[in-house]
């Protein structure tokens, strides 16, 4: 024994009896997940085939090639996913083929026509639809709008894989795409805990990654004020935990930037109670922001110039605003007002339920159902002719033991009674990640994968996603694929592993 | 307006009705949590007093001066003190001096006597008391062995705080520590997920920082084998995951050696019913090992060379050693044999429970109480004689939604009816990190600082952490100071921040 004194005194024999515990005790007959899906994407797409035809892919030379409209977007796209699939740190996984394979050809062009020109921010209405293909006549992608071509390029980079012996290959594949849903939203908040830019990009990506289009961001309330505005930096200097924890115009243009070359769209929200909003105005990337919380007394204290910092320092709160303000007081004002500069907007629920005289004229009225109860307030939402989103069913900050995702990906926003119409007015749904116990420390490994699973029932066809064992092995695969490219995607099916795993900060 | 294009159609008008909400809807009254200790320990020392009396600490120059016995183990830990003291990304936290302070002097040495030679090894009896002063005399830290000076060290680093200028200070002190427990123990499990050396070492820093002193570890199970014997590596060859989730006998023996500079003993554990061990053998670090699983068919095939693979590739299996390993056959003779060894053991609660004829003789049996109802069955452990360990009330791996930290720290290893006698034979506890849903991507946030509060009762006087507000304090302090050492430790009690958040991996 080379090294006798160094180690343990102790011996710990343990001799478990795994029958019949009571519920409290630990219960360890959980089973190994051993990854069975290989080269499937995720969501899964409207229509999807793949054969046995086996193409290897020529990483050092590959290109992709433009042959419709392009832009910056596009070819952003192009350097991005050129690293996601064959980057030294993010190379795509290694396999053995799945099932008998012949090996069918070899390529090293992805050619893209995207038909129509650029649009330079997605909307609510983008075409997001894409056909793509590998066979004998080589790997094509189209779509209509540059936000479909980036949907497809992302479901490319996931059917590649590689081989033991290094190749990457694709099955012959035949796909053709299109969201179920056109509002795929995911709410973070930096209001109980800041966020920093870092993991704000990276759950961007993340959100890539599963084709989410909507980052709502829930970037202040009543804990703090990170917002820093141009027009009344006083807010954030007063609202914010302190100077460190605010989110500069500078900042806010480079999340928006970095959503807008990834087809998301970003929608922030400034609430509360009776609030009085300001729309218009001069910051760089909001356009509208709130003045006067009445929820909160800190903060009425603060814009009236009251508050102890304020009265030591002589410092001087918004009272000189207010006459600016007497023209915004009522909710159906403000909501006019929103109509009039055809700006679209989202209302909880609330505003519904409690009879507000909203103006429902514009097309671009969504309503958000939160509670629970939800299959009802769906049909009374659509029964008024609103459009409407759901998150209900979707609230991933409440976690708990164990793996909790099925839940999740069972909830189906058209699960209440109502016409065909009126399920045409469900636009989408959104997975609500609230701030109370998340930052930077752990904000990724909870809301990834999980919100995942959000994301695939608001993509996939109904009728693509009914094999359950079938989820549980794709969403194995995809978690990996997760991890391989650097998201801290925790385990939520059990024992197991990934063939890459994740690999802490140094 | 500079960027009007740019920007979301959709403004989202929030106005939650807070009161009434049934139990699943969502409950925004939280409040927020400001950081009200400043250069408080944790844990908290047996004795600890400090007075207004400010002195300066020149980080420049700082030195640690031994003055005692000295050895390897105190020379890294003064690398180690001063990068975590004063280093550039290191720093301690920023504050103002609390309450009111006199400017007493300025030192730039600490000296520490250390008054016995090193021991090597740490081991269950190991004194752990150390003495720490600051006054007009000087930085002083006096300790009867080296685990007590290294214990010092880590509440200097603690107790040294920065001013908003930058000036590093510290008040005037005066401590005298000795832990409540001498096992304080911290279970990780490599066989459900295997853990990279990079995660099992930042945990062991985040165990030092706490004075945790034993790292239990459940490095191999039914699920996987990721242990590398040198003796048999075929049994890693086919129980691991695969061959990147494994723990060579050179991993291993930097995990032995990290910890040993910490004052932390490495207890690994081969559990299974009815097991054979062999004790003894070339193994570099471990003293003990598992041949064989009866409770694994899995293993039991490969022991006998059956499985698919070994047909396949005409592998042979341990067949041609079950006449080596005939003579270990039965629990009682197992004990025996450690017992002969002179090697201590750990015992779960069930080897009693089931009235096994264990030899009682070795001052080192340990039994681990795990099951629900642990009053009964300590007090039950102890009649029989035997030294104990809890680890009931101590699953960390169960999580829930929410502050859950004040169940962990309420619970208490001499809650039973017993002597006096009885309750000295409780040597301590053990938090577990069972690794159904961890691994590398959550490991670090799930476990800290939720681990502390464990820590801390293990190691505090009862009547020096009574003060329940207060230890909200000092853990919201200590949560940040791990921050800033680098460790993902998550927000536990609701909306807050750290003055220097955690930096995502970039």
């Amino acid at each position: 024994m080379a090294i006798t004194v160094c180690f343990s005194v102790f011996l710990l024999v343990n001799i478990l009896q795994l029958n019949a515990l009571p519920a409290f005790e630990y219960n360890q007959t959980s089973t190994v997940i051993v990854p069975k899906s290989i080269g499937q994407p995720w969501p899964m797409p409207a229509k999807y085939s793949s054969n046995s035809d086996l193409y290897s892919i020529n990483s050092e030379n590959f290109k992709f090639i433009p042959t419709g409209e392009s832009c910056d977007v596009l070819y952003q796209a192009f350097v991005r996913y050129r690293r996601i699939l064959f980057g030294r740190d993010q190379e795509v996984l290694k396999f053995k083929p799945h099932g008998k394979h012949s090996k069918a050809g070899s390529f090293d062009i992805l050619y893209v026509n995207q038909l129509n020109r650029c649009d330079t921010y997605p909307s609510l209405n983008s075409d997001e639809s894409y056909t793509l293909s590998a066979n004998a006549s080589g790997l094509h992608l189209q779509a209509n709008s540059v936000w479909g071509a980036l949907r497809g390029l992302e479901t490319f980079s996931e059917i590649v894989y590689q081989l033991d012996d290094g190749t990457f290959v694709i099955n012959g594949t035949a796909i053709s795409d299109v969201p179920r849903f056109k509002h795929r939203g995911l709410l973070l908040d930096t209001s109980r805990h800041y966020l920093s830019l870092k993991t704000i990009k990276d759950n961007l990506d993340a959100m890539a990654q599963v084709k989410y289009n909507v980052f709502h961001w829930h970037i202040v309330d009543d804990q703090s004020f990170p917002y820093q505005s141009s027009m009344f930096p006083t807010m954030s200097q007063e609202g914010a935990f302190d100077q460190r924890h605010i989110y500069s115009q500078s900042d806010i243009k480079s999340i928006i930037e970095y959503a807008r070359l990834r087809g998301i769209r970003v929608i922030p929200e400034f609430d509360s109670p009776d609030k009085y909003i300001h729309l218009g105005g001069d910051e760089v990337s909001f356009s509208c922001e709130i003045f006067y919380r009445k929820s909160n007394p800190d903060i009425t204290k603060f814009m009236a110039g009251k508050t102890n910092k304020q009265k030591k320092k002589k410092k001087w709160g918004f009272a000189s605003n207010y006459s600016r303000l007497g023209e915004y007081y009522s909710r159906s004002i403000l909501l006019d007002i929103i109509s009039d500069l055809k700006k679209g907007y989202i209302i909880w629920q609330e505003v519904i339920d409690n009879g507000a005289t909203v103006s429902i004229g514009s097309a671009d009225t969504v309503v958000e159902v939160w509670k629970s109860g939800y299959p009802a307030e769906l049909e009374k939402i659509t029964k008024l002719g609103y459009q409407t989103i759901l998150s209900s069913c979707w609230y991933l900050n409440y976690i708990k033991y164990g793996s909790d995702w099925l839940p999740y990906y069972m909830c189906d926003p058209h699960n209440f009674n109502g016409t065909a119409k009126q399920k045409e007015l469900v636009v989408g749904g959104e997975a609500c990640m609230w701030g109370e116990y998340v930052d930077d420390t752990n904000l990724m490994s909870r809301t990834w994968p999980r919100a995942s699973v959000v994301a695939e029932r608001l993509w996939s066809a109904v009728d693509s996603i009914s094999d359950t064992a079938g989820v549980q092995n794709r969403l194995e695969e995809h978690r990996c694929r997760m991890v391989k490219r650097g998201f801290p995607a925790e385990s939520i099916n059990g024992p197991g592993f990934c063939r890459d795993e994740f690999v802490p900060h140094e």
